[in-house]
Parts: C-alpha cells; sequence; structure tokens
C-alpha cells in the first residue's frame, strides 16, 4: 500500500513534517509513505498511489491516479479539495476537529463574558478598576445558541453544556442531539434569537449560508448580545455587522467574510469586538489527531 | 427578628441596594431589615440587631450589639470581619463564590492556553498570523495543579476536570475529592510541580501562607509553565515572580501582594502576563447568591 502525502501548509500547526508522519510508520509497517513537498513531485509520483493525504486535490489530479482508492484531508470543510469526477475514489474529511473548536468557542464565550477586551484596555493602562464587570452574569445561568449542529456544533454544544449554560442548538433536521440540549429548526429561529446571550455561528461556506446572519436576524437577537462566527466568513457579512453594532454588546470573530480580513475593515474599530486570525482549530495537536484518524481507518481497512 | 444591614462596598457588585434585600423580605416576612449606609447610621440602631449582614465587623462593634447572635458575611476570606471575643456569636462566611471563581479560573486557564496576549496584540495591530497559537497544545489534554483545596478549590478541580484536564489538587489534608481529581498534600509538591503545564494558587491570605510560592518553588516548575493567582497576593510576592520569570510561560494574576498594584510594579511590563483587579468574584450574580444562602440559613433556623 502506498501512501502519499500533500500535507504542506503555510499555518504551521497544519504543516506535518517528516516526524509527524512516525506514527503512521510505526502503526502500518507494510505501508510506504512518501512525503510531498509541492504538486510537481506528487503529480511525477501519483500513479502509484493507493492513498492519497492531502489539503488540496484539485478535479484534475484524478487522472494521474489510477490506483487510487481513497483521498483522506484534514480539512473539515471542503473547500480545497474536489472530488472524483468519477465518482471512484472515496474522500473522507477530517472528524477531529470539533476537540479543538470546541475548547476554541469556551474561550472566546468565556472571553467576551467575562468583558476581557475592557480589562486588557484596564491591564494596559495600568488601571485598577473592579467596577468594569459589574453587570457580567454567570455565563453557566445564561443561554447560547448555537446555529449549525454539524458533528463539530454538537460538540460544542455538548462542551457549552458543560459550563452549565442553557443550550438551543439550531440545524436544518433540528435532530435531538441530548436530552439537556434544545435542537430546533432554522424555521424556528425568530423564536428563540431574543433569548439569547450569545449566539454562535457554525455554519459551513456554501452558497446556502451565505449572509445567513442577515440584518434581520442581527436585529432580532436580544440588544446587548454577543456575536460569535467560528464557521465561515460568508454567514456574517462585515457591514452587515456594522450597520446593526448598535444592537449587540459585541463580537468574537475567527472568520471574516474576506481573509485576511483588510487593513481598512472597519470591523477593527469597533467597540468590544475581538478578531482571530481564523485559528480556532490551530493547536499543535492538529496533526496528530488526523493522523490518528488515518490510522483507525487504515487499520480497520 | 432585626437584621442589620451593612453591606455598602466601592465595588458596584458587592454595592447591595434597596432592590437587592426584597428577596430576603418576601422569604422572612416576618423579619424587618435595617439597611444601613455607614457605620454611625449602624451603631446608632445596633442595640436591637439580632443579625447582621455585613463587609466589616470589627472587634469593637460587638459591645454594641447585646442581642445580636449571628454576622453573616459574604467574603469567602476573613480579611474584613473579626470575631467576636467573648465567642458568644456565631460568625458564618459566604460559601458560594466557587461558582463564580470557578468561571473565571476556567476563563483565565484558557485565555493563557490560547495565547491571548498575542492574539489581542494582532488583533490591535490588524494582523492575520495564523502562527501565533502553531505551539498551543489542547488544554483538554494538559495537566493543571490546584494548591489549595478549599470549598472554592474543590469546585475549580470539578470545572477544569470537567474541560477535560488532568488536575491535581494540593491541600495540607490531602482529603480525596473525587475518583478522577489526584489529591496530594503539600510535602509532595516538589513531586507533582514538573509535572504540571499550570499551576493555580487559591491560598487565603494568612501568615501560614505568605511567601508560600517562593522563588524555590517556582523554579521547580515546568519551564514553560503557566502560573495563576486567584487566591491572595500574599502567596506570591512580586520580585519573586519578576526574578523567576526566565522559567516560566507566562501568569495570570488576579491578586496581588500590594492591591491596588502600584503603577511603577514590574508586574505590568512583563511580557506574556494578564492582571486583573482582583475581580475573580465581581459578577452582578454576586449579591443574589449572598442572600440566597442568608435566606437558606436564616429559614432553616
Amino acid at each position: 500500500m502506498e501512501i502519499h502525502t500533500c500535507l504542506w501548509n503555510e499555518v504551521k500547526a497544519f504543516d506535518f513534517g517528516d516526524a509527524d508522519f512516525s506514527c503512521l510508520r510505526e502503526a502500518l509497517p507494510d505501508a510506504t509513505i512518501h512525503r510531498h513537498d509541492a504538486e510537481t513531485d506528487f503529480l511525477a509520483k501519483a500513479a502509484d498511489a493507493d492513498i492519497v493525504l492531502t489539503w488540496d486535490f484539485p478535479a484534475n489530479w484524478y487522472p494521474y491516479c489510477p490506483k487510487l482508492h481513497t483521498v483522506m484531508t484534514p480539512a473539515a470543510g471542503n473547500d480545497w479539495v474536489e472530488p472524483d469526477p468519477a465518482g471512484r475514489v472515496d474522500l473522507i474529511h477530517g472528524a477531529f476537529h470539533g476537540a479543538l473548536l470546541s475548547e476554541s468557542l469556551v474561550s472566546a464565550l468565556l472571553f467576551m463574558n467575562h468583558r476581557m477586551p475592557a480589562l486588557w484596555h484596564n491591564f494596559a493602562e495600568r488601571g485598577w478598576d473592579r467596577n468594569l464587570q459589574a453587570r457580567t452574569r454567570l455565563l453557566a445561568e445564561q443561554t447560547v445558541i448555537i446555529i449549525g449542529m454539524g458533528s463539530i456544533g454538537r460538540i460544542c454544544a455538548r462542551q457549552v453544556r458543560n459550563l452549565g449554560a442553557k443550550v438551543i442548538g439550531v440545524s436544518r433536521s433540528a435532530e435531538p442531539v441530548a436530552d439537556d440540549i434544545a435542537s430546533i429548526s432554522v424555521d424556528q429561529l425568530y423564536r428563540v434569537l431574543p433569548e439569547a446571550d450569545h449566539v454562535v455561528l457554525l455554519l459551513p461556506g456554501s452558497t446556502d449560508t451565505d449572509r445567513f446572519m442577515n440584518p434581520a436576524r442581527l436585529r432580532a437577537c436580544k440588544p446587548g448580545a454577543y456575536l460569535y462566527n467560528f464557521g465561515r466568513g460568508n454567514a456574517l457579512h462585515s457591514q452587515d455587522l456594522v450597520d446593526c453594532w448598535d444592537h449587540l454588546g459585541g463580537a468574537f470573530l475567527d472568520v471574516a467574510d474576506e481573509e485576511p480580513l483588510p487593513r481598512d475593515s472597519p470591523l477593527w474599530q469597533l467597540d468590544n469586538i475581538m478578531i482571530t486570525p481564523h485559528s480556532s482549530c490551530v493547536y499543535d495537536d492538529y496533526r496528530r489527531l488526523f493522523l490518528e484518524e488515518v490510522i483507525n481507518r487504515l487499520k480497520g481497512d
């Protein structure tokens, strides 16, 4: 079995080095692992590949790979890998992101609820203002809506619920998740938005989700609610957020409708906002978690 | 039954207004509640007080209160209320702080683990550096030591464990807390310090705890460990932290050995530090949680 890897990435946590593959070599002693650093390097050897582990896979690579039966990508979304037009090759997305993203999301919820932007300014000014959090309420006694209840959303819902908060999951199917997590369908969103102290977007990028959180939905939120986007940037247009900013309490955005967010975006200047560089899954554990998933699948083959 | 309150405070979240007492009036219709705004106001009426709810109670107030049988204070520590020298009056400290402090502590652990100081600078500079967290590991896979396992420490241990982290509680008694939380005694501290990624101080203020986290213990921590002080400032002297800073990864201090921390303290300038103004329990819920405790006790009487 020949496994070929195209797992270079400019984000260091996502850039698989030779040492990362030692767990794969150990777990699959009969496999040969070819690590590539560039497209041309891969395509020159692609004819022998049974399995490809990759960040990118454009449709025009498939003809180079007659023996290929499985493409596995760490990406949770289908942004960079195109399915086999001939329908012959299995395409497997990483399913390990929930543990990473949920920790980042809980961190963001507590960051905003705990008034960290104001506390940071107080710290930067060497201040000791003990009244910045006077109106802060326990997150454990608040309501968090999670919009987008795929596998990542369900793990996030579980983690937020573990903090004690009331959690309402919103999805197309409204499929139940757990006894202590409410599940509702998108057409009921307007009913619950006014109840939520925190509204989390975890939607995948697609034309369906474009501008999902439109001005009407933003204005249906409870006045002073906090908004979080940890899915894809297309679901929340920057200008809509700016237009509705007076209605909201703050926002924590890990993604933006244009990335990197342009330096002249009005978002940077909003009061009580935090923006991180699409880094909710940037953990050193990322590479190991993906390769553990690869091993589990290939050992099951 | 006459309940007298001396619950004014310059911290707004701790300053009990008339409306806060409506729950008390409703729950205890036979009690008379006298809310005082100043010491002279209270002492003029103290002769009739059966119960006093107070922030301060100097020993020389007791002779003014012949009928007094119970003093209840929201404070967790014995910093501001002196016990009755005659030993006649019960002194009850608030026991509700765990829910508040544990949320603040979890917020701080995730803040440091998630490299928020670096992410904040990146945000302030309108940057999009996705490599700031390249070495970040899931908190869920790390070890957290909690030094000081009183009622607050035990609730914090539970909450941190809920995030998935391995938790080691350190106390004089080493009394077991739960099957999934290790309990060790202080004399074993040197054995576990090198294992911990995060070291949390939750010690009460007393001469026993003064400079508990001394340079020898700071240097016994794992290189790059994060330190948190959410107990009392006397346990960690500023100069000791500065002297050992090269050994540590960062720190989040909610208390300091001098409060407010002086503007010329060298702590403000350390790289990868966050300092909050002794605000780990500053929540709007504070007053309600204390009065719920008062009601529970007095209804049980």
